[in-house]
């Protein structure tokens, strides 16, 4: 390991950057990184029985779909009918709108349940009955419960409202168009803020526990035995046994990144995505270096390391696989297209006199989904270029 | 104003918003409004004989480029080099690259030289060097300055810097091709963190100050004597005198947003651009409705309000023009597509029970420049779709 990271220090990945041609800032993947976080996840997912059911907001790409795919899933969750469109058209015709049912959209739901299998979140009436008027095709209703993230959904203990919403839907499955019942969903984005896996992985527990409490009342009121579904990436990476839920819909941890490494949910070879920066100027006196890579490249996320805010760390390039990070380097501060790298250690402290314009470094981002938004392809650690959807 | 004002309370907003045809977040401008804000700083700069070079990063399309133009504008400070060809594509033929000159990009840099008068940015011999061996076509080379930001630039007091790359540049300017010397240029970022409008307007005195200060170091060494450049919005807001400047480069005062709202740089009319934004839902047990417009939509951008963080507020919009900024509604969190309106007062939540999935609300961004950033196009309040320059 020693060697491996020697030979992807600051200077080697400069140089590779080079290589690959790269002049402005660029996001990159490495291939194997995500096959073998995916693969992680998968095996896990087959040993509950659970269908993994991954969120594509974090990669929005159908070639790294395409990955994906290869590993067995069949299925796949979005959270805009911009991004369904665009993944239905790239062969996926089971596709689930993770974010409450927006009644304007039904003329779009509709396009989109005449070509594939669409399932959409209800949490009140006043979401579902313009569904049910609209809709002149069949989708998946499911019920979005709320098992603490307190954002969206009906609360897992609020029985009469679960089991009325319930009863509504169920009712829907004998009208005029077959929608079916999905089930009770439910994202448990609080594990975001657990803070490390042991907490992680007890909001895993209790929202399984939750799912399963709100199952029991709907069952108890004659209603049909719904499937259970939840997806976060912290809790998903705290918990190896997933039993219990018939549905797993993390989205992150195809690429994880410098929150979920600090979080305990991810280690260092897993992070598989970071930002390719070109240096402009190395100001010593204050041991920074600045690159043109600012909030609009990695996003204005920040996290906080050792008592100050990061916006990311530097990380090593070897000949086709990312490295390690670079020990003694931070993103200390952004503006809208500048990055301020700092030198923290001494050994950083002596890189950095000998970096100069017209270098480049790698930066692991702190939060992968919103730093890939802000990009409209990816490149590939051997230099093939993905393309990804994109808002318009 | 009170009559304007109801014309524009929440539901009549909503109501408007489904009359544009909207249903998902939408980048909405008011043209009006621009043309406005241009006017006033147009006057400034005509009365202090300084060039107005906007900085088209906040906008960052041709359309409303057009509407500078029409106001007299002429040149354009940009950067990036893929907005740099944008906008030389949309005939400004006199732009600066207002970031430090990056040696990979020379061949970029030189295609644009080739078409355009172009103006590039270095601060150090590292940054010269490869600018003077790898361009066939003259440019403006500015020395960048820093005159209290600390991000880039050499120091305003660091004379002996200063003069020796304004005489490299000067010696470049009888070389083989005659590139230009520009002058100095700075970028006060600092003032976006004045806080107030004289705290803003004792930024812009300092600036203008040691800008003067660096041209008499080199003036007394013999060099031509340097045109003078800066930009910020919060500075240039706060001051109405900008004589003894050359050139003035703000680029937010177009469309100003929350931050320079509370700082005091605008008034609450010239706030010029907002994001419409589905409600999913309604949760009056915790004074929240949850909107279909998130991180990726509004960018992270926070800043704080009364003792706790906003991301936004909510802004009318009449028949063909924003209203005022609603009382007692804030965007209080956001997630990667969810954000959460909060109702603070009394009033505001006697609305919120009356809300619900289907209308929509117009959200006033923190930070403008970031939040258009995430869109590919804008909306007029006319309902004319204008597209907008994207990195790939």
């Amino acid at each position: 390991m020693a060697t491996a990271s020697h030979a992807a220090d600051l200077f080697a990945t400069s140089r590779r950057l080079g290589e690959l041609g790269l002049c402005r800032a660029t996001l990159l993947v490495d291939r194997r990184r995500v096959e073998a976080n995916v693969a992680r996840f998968a095996a896990r997912a087959l040993a509950a029985g659970a269908v993994l059911r991954p969120h594509f907001k974090t990669h929005q790409s159908a070639a790294i779909a395409g990955w994906l795919r290869a590993a067995g899933v069949r299925c796949a969750t979005v959270s805009s009918v911009g991004m369904a469109d665009y993944f239905a058209e790239h062969g996926w015709d089971d596709l689930t709108l993770a974010i409450g049912a927006n009644p304007r959209e039904c003329a779009a739901y509709d396009r989109l349940a005449a070509r594939i299998r669409l399932s959409l979140l209800v949490d009140s009436p006043a979401a579902l009955a313009p569904l049910l008027a609209g809709l002149r095709h069949p989708v998946a209703l499911w019920l979005e419960v709320d098992t603490g993230g307190g954002r969206c959904g009906i609360a897992w203990d609020d029985t009469g409202r679960l089991v009325a919403l319930a009863d509504a839907v169920a009712r829907a499955a004998v009208g005029a168009v077959p929608h079916r019942f999905g089930g009770l969903l439910t994202h448990a984005g609080h594990s975001y803020a657990a803070g490390d896996a042991a907490a992680a992985a007890a909001v895993f527990q209790q929202t399984r526990r939750r799912l399963e409490a709100a199952r029991t009342a709907i069952v108890a009121a004659g209603l049909p035995v719904p499937r259970l579904s939840a997806g976060d990436t912290p809790g998903f990476a705290a918990s190896a046994d997933w039993s219990g839920l018939d549905e797993a819909r993390p989205g992150n941890f195809i690429f994880y990144d410098l929150m979920q490494l600090g979080a305990g949910a991810c280690r260092e070879q897993d992070l598989a995505c970071a930002v390719a920066c070109p240096v402009l100027g190395v100001y010593p006196e204050r041991d920074e270096a600045i690159v043109h890579a600012g909030a609009v490249h990695l996003s204005g996320e920040t996290m906080r390391r050792g008592g100050h805010r990061i916006h990311g760390r530097l990380l090593g390039l070897g000949a086709s696989e990312f490295g390690g990070l670079l020990a003694g380097w931070e993103v200390a501060g952004l503006s809208q297209e500048h990055g301020r790298l700092r030198a923290r250690t001494a050994a950083a402290r002596a890189e950095l006199v000998r970096l100069g314009p017209g270098d480049q470094v790698l930066v692991a981002p702190v939060h992968a989904c919103l730093t890939c938004e802000q990009f409209g392809s990816y490149l590939t650690v051997e230099g093939r270029t993905l393309a990804r959807y994109r808002r318009g």
